[in-house]
């Protein structure tokens, strides 16, 4: 199977002067899912973890409920790409999926532009997690973990990373690729495999937060979702109506926070409209 | 229409302290794309410049190969999104995309795994233009006056830009988007409504360069892609196979430059293995 990174030649133009020089750049592959030998989708991604993508993928989709609905995921070699090959428990789930697959895509059912705006902005679920918190502390200490566990982004400066923080446990969870979304299905992925649930704890990621990054998290069931970066409107509405408390631009010990202010304790409130 | 940008309401934590702030975030929506009434995609981003990004996303899809392919481009609210309603000149072109849409989504065929994984690597144009060159100071202006002309990025540091920039003449155009797909399309369409070509100049991006970002600027017909982050191996891959010059870590005054370092001259080559 392909590796992750690879190193290529380049020059390099630095203080005016262009040199032969190298450098490590990360893998990007097609890699598709199937179910039931029917293809679903096709990401460009990193190939590395691609057992927890299948799972995070499947759970995002609507097309599994929990890790139990997996048989067996099998990265097959195809073309310049890997299939990835997922057996369900159900059979008749397989077929559901390709029929699905058949009658309506995720990005354009080919009918009508309202019916495929509502598809993409579907409902989320609710993360009502009584009694969990943050602190200031865990914030950071989760950012840093984050930042120390991404080996493949210290090898190309070039990927995004996905964790799993657990308070009072640490980072449970890391996973990266080329792609934001992909790393989070592979860290949701990775939480579902290790037998744990959503509700334990905080996902931190490095991107920016889209819809789509809150619409995972809240699949997964975090109540808390940080990221070095900021968000959008809607990823902030969406958060709001799933009950998530989003954290952006989370840098150094600071951070600022979009919704559900409440579960973050222990910081002095001063001025609070 | 929804406008660019929007103040939210937030909590900031700084030096151990919490305070109410705003900060403005900007707008993500669901656009779709339709041709003769039939949605053909779905994408999620920032409602400004929808005629220029349905004209660059037409052309990135090889729906359209001109401008002149497009009758009108109009834009209507539809739910909580915006569907852009393309007419082609040729009705039987607008049902030919619906057909091919049915038949073959490009995010998955719902066939085998190998027959979606050909399409998502498909074939680039060649962009041999006898005679382009930059100098390292064209690149560093283009990536400078990029950064400058970033409107909607001063305000929410949450935005890509991609602009396309012209020796002697400077910066054409420059899209923001919070997809970086999305800001290339949207340039692509501004050079073409611009009556221009892109043999002309050099594409610019603030993001990291994935395959998809390599495959729409040689669609455009562009020698040069420049990039303040770093590319994957496919997208050397493939700028290698399309005879493009790619060019990554632009930063300052420095940059690398890792396929066809022909069109870069003017600077001192040391050491070149």
């Amino acid at each position: 199977m392909t590796k992750a990174s690879r190193a290529v030649r380049e020059k390099r133009f630095q203080a005016g002067v262009i040199t032969a020089a190298s450098r490590i750049v990360p893998e990007e592959v097609p890699i598709a899912f199937s179910y039931g030998g029917s293809t679903h989708a096709v990401m460009m991604g990193t190939p590395q973890d691609l057992e927890d993508f299948a799972l995070g993928f499947s759970l995002a989709e609507g097309i599994i409920t929990s890790a139990a609905d997996v048989l067996s995921v099998e990265p097959v070699e195809a073309g310049a790409g890997i299939d990835v090959q997922v057996t369900l428990q159900d059979d008749s789930a397989e077929a559901l999926v390709a029929r699905r697959r058949r009658m309506a895509g995720p990005v354009g059912c080919g009918l009508c532009g309202i019916e495929s705006i509502e598809q993409a902005t579907r409902q989320v679920p609710q993360v009502t997690v009584p009694g969990f918190s943050v602190t200031p502390e865990h914030i950071h200490e989760a950012m840093r973990a984050l930042g120390r566990a991404q080996s493949l982004n210290r090898e190309t400066h070039a990927v995004h990373g996905a964790g799993f923080f657990i308070p009072g446990e640490g980072l449970l969870a890391i996973r990266e690729d080329v792609g934001r979304h992909n790393a989070l299905d592979k860290l949701v992925g990775a939480v579902l495999r290790a037998g744990r649930k959503g509700d334990e704890g905080m996902v931190v990621v490095t991107s920016r937060l889209s819809v789509e990054m809150v619409q995972k998290a809240a699949i997964l069931g975090a109540p808390v979702l940080a990221a070095i970066s900021a968000p959008t409107a809607l990823a902030i509405e969406t958060a709001e109506a799933a009950g998530m408390t989003l954290i952006g631009i989370a840098r150094g010990e600071d951070f600022e926070i979009f919704t559900r202010p409440d579960r973050v304790t222990g910081g002095d409130e001063a001025d609070v409209a």
